[in-house]
């Protein structure tokens, strides 16, 4: 039986529906990439994950592993690539998977979802998602990676001030001028 | 009983170890504020949530709304403070709530905590969560806000292109050179 992390497809679709909202096909998806990392990454005590786009792949990886968003162990450096990395978190050594543009020939349905050939209502959804089943890991790539220590670890915590402007706490950067990044000219609110 | 969105401390609790995998203060700090934003922000169909910190604050979103940072309900705008905004996703009309440094002088444990003015392992963390637990909303500023139209909605996806470097889709840029930014001197793997 295909199993994503333990779980059944029936069991990891209704986790997506839950914490995510909707069954998006990216996660499910996204799923099977975590599998397959979590499998082929290599022995180490602490792992961390580097998400490469913001659009539902981190989701996946925040539900299968026990890296966050919030926890600072999971990484999105969104360069719009359907790709996570899973790396020892000391050495940055790691494996790469990437959801495969040149794999998806027999799969037209997720071939149109993924490089957006045809808009969202166009699609067969059902269709879109027995594909991906179907699939599982043979439309994914992956290989060997070493992250870049420009990457790796939690950024030393900065010391704190308070922002002559509006008065809250924020870390103090570099090159500080007494303010906060949004009181600076980050125009949040109006 | 103390609550926070309807769960009782130790649930929420529970639930913060389950998937931030430990209990860090400021997940329990930030159950208290979303609660507090969410008894409070305008009536609307659908909000969205901005958190200004990527420390330990967005768990607390994903955990306690339908707002993930892959569904993009909930974006993270990294400024370093202590505060979110639930708002109307189609006017950005919301309600911002910030962790006061000016309200905790009955607090020491947490004024030592969120200033830094004392090392993690010279804290007291079962003081400080005591301390928490019996501030609750007290510690909390709240404020009606616009977000700027500029931070409300998805951008519009655009074209997918494969990448002439690594052969991988990414979404064309507005100034394209028909590589991904990772080929374009992200390094992002050695």
């Amino acid at each position: 039986m295909t199993t994503i992390c333990s779980y059944t497809i029936e069991q990891y679709m209704k986790m997506i529906e839950d914490f995510h909202g909707s069954s998006a096909p990216g996660l499910l998806i996204g799923g099977f990439m975590v599998d397959l990392a979590l499998k082929n990454k290599p022995e180490c005590e602490f792992y961390d994950c580097i998400c490469e786009t913001a659009t539902c792949l981190p989701d996946a990886i925040q539900l299968l592993t026990p890296c966050t968003f919030g926890n600072g162990w999971l990484k999105v450096i969104n360069a719009g690539r359907f790709a996570l990395t899973v790396f020892d978190k000391y050495n940055g050594n790691g494996v790469r998977v990437n959801l495969s543009a040149s794999k998806l020939e027999n799969f037209p349905e997720i071939k149109n979802w993924f490089l957006k050939l045809k808009k969202k209502q166009e699609q067969d959804k059902d269709l879109l998602f027995r594909e991906i089943i179907a699939a599982g890991a043979s439309i994914l790539d992956i290989k060997e990676v070493k992250v870049s220590p420009d990457f790796i670890g939690k950024k030393k915590g900065s010391k704190i001030s308070l922002c002559s402007q509006c008065g809250e706490a924020y870390p103090v950067r570099e090159r500080d001028n007494g303010k906060c990044l949004i009181c600076d000219g980050l125009n949040l609110y109006l």
